[in-house]
């Protein structure tokens, strides 16, 4: 089964089983709408990436993995959404989960969500206790404090900004999640894999400057000028246009180097590069760019 | 060590665990404030009162789970104060954590303890991987949907109620956990170990109900009369104060009987006995009543 339907599947069978008996409806109905139609689920695609190039000898495990990852990072979608964030009225091109349901059940859907991630890990353990609860402490290192997303999102109240750790912690842990969970949910040693999560979670905080400073609302299907209305650091204001560019064709090729050799490298290499292309964000500079590189 | 020593340690270094290296200050901040000094910690009373009962063969995991269960807790307590749902300035006699901090840090607080709750959990694989999964599995499932205090609250934005899915969720859910979370951490089937932790649940519902009638907000650290405003359920409101307060001691009875016979019984009996003058709100009243019956 090609990964994208493996991890469709895994997280509706997640959605589902949280939906189910008497459920209140509106929060069943808002964890279908937080999380579905998806993005690009770059970071599942990645995390089924690592585990096939490890050997994927129990796919359950891996699918739930991907499905953990994407149900938190809706969840901080959601939360980072709020008003009292972004105050962000749309998110893939349709109403935020605030806008559409209120405050108080937008609050529940991300809280739901990161409990939900957990869950999926844990029914894991029938097949694998130990890689269960290994996939579990990955998790909860790149989502609490004090090096996860949570703790990213917190150097946004801070007034002096620690700029290694906010991006570290916002938009790579992640991304090291995903590879590393892969290699976790495949039963390999995750340590050799870090490093590829990290450089892909910071070419996506380029590509996401990027996005943020050249795009409008429609396009993007979400707010944009976020990080100059909250004068948050951005690779644009520091590098320029041209030089971000460069600097995420930079991290990619890192990224696809520190691939340790194994049976499916070059095929990992591929997903890398096509994950490159969707991340860059403006198709005509970079393809003239290209011409000229 | 005295249960209570062993509560406040636990959580202790679940907090210091999440404020360690590079995490942002004013996140890490709040993670205390919001979690001490605590309440009565009620919850994880229960919690090693019944892995006592079932022999605490190896102590260091019911500690986990207390402190995950009150780390859980607290953090529905931060969410449920903030503006979208309560907006309660006040809670133990201080500041809520939005009015102390800002409503930024305080979703991420709950965030975070949510999550810290489970890693706490998945470390204690390191003594029992079959047990550390058993608990994080048990604690999603009375937290999240469908059923867990998240479900409990997503109940009060629905224009119909299920009473009994609400009551069950909301308040109920933690408690069961904690008696099934006893069992569990001492290596025992949580099955018998259910009721008791429902029936304090039931208990805890109407003794706050009384709270919520009856006192003033100094008295109570918190704002009262919160039912009413919010037009929730409430035993008072439909029982009146006295048959609430015998409907609180016919609970607490059924609790007492349903323990389970083990060796720690008659204990665990007291432990019920003590909680249940710690809930019973009207001194005075309930005095008098028990001269009567």
């Amino acid at each position: 089964m090609p990964f994208t339907r493996r991890i469709e599947a895994a997280i509706a069978q997640a959605i589902q089983t949280g939906q189910a008996g008497s459920a209140p409806p509106k929060l069943a109905s808002a964890l279908e709408y937080a999380v579905m139609p998806g993005g690009a689920r770059i970071r599942p695609q990645i995390c089924l990436s690592v585990a096939h190039a490890c050997g994927d000898d129990k796919p359950a495990i891996p699918d739930a993995a991907g499905a953990a990852i994407e149900l938190i990072h809706c969840a901080s979608l959601v939360h980072d959404d709020m008003p009292c964030f972004d105050d962000a009225d749309i998110r893939r091109g349709k109403p935020t989960v605030h806008m559409a349901y209120g405050q108080p059940i937008a609050l529940l859907t991300g809280d739901s969500l990161i409990i939900m991630a957990f869950e999926v890990l844990a029914r894991q353990a029938q097949l694998d206790c130990q890689r269960s609860v290994a996939l579990i402490r990955a998790l909860t290192q790149s989502t609490g404090m004090p090096n996860g997303i949570c703790a990213g999102q917190a150097w946004e109240s801070e007034p002096k900004v620690d700029l290694s750790a906010y991006h570290r912690a916002k938009t790579g842990a992640l991304f090291v999640a995903a590879s590393r969970m892969g290699a976790i949910a495949a039963g390999h040693d995750p340590e050799p894999w870090t490093e590829l999560g990290a450089r892909i979670g910071e070419a996506f905080q380029v590509a996401d400057d990027l996005r943020d400073a050249l795009y409008d609302a429609k396009t993007l299907g979400k707010p944009v000028g976020q990080d100059e209305i909250h004068n948050r650091p951005n690779a644009v204001a520091k590098l320029g246009v041209q030089g971000a560019i460069r600097r995420l064709k930079d991290i990619l090729g890192g990224a696809i180097a520190s691939i340790p050799a194994c049976e499916g490298e070059a095929a990992l290499a591929e997903v890398v590069r096509k994950t490159a292309e969707r991340l860059t964000p403006v198709a005509p500079v970079v393809s003239a760019h290209h011409q000229t590189v």
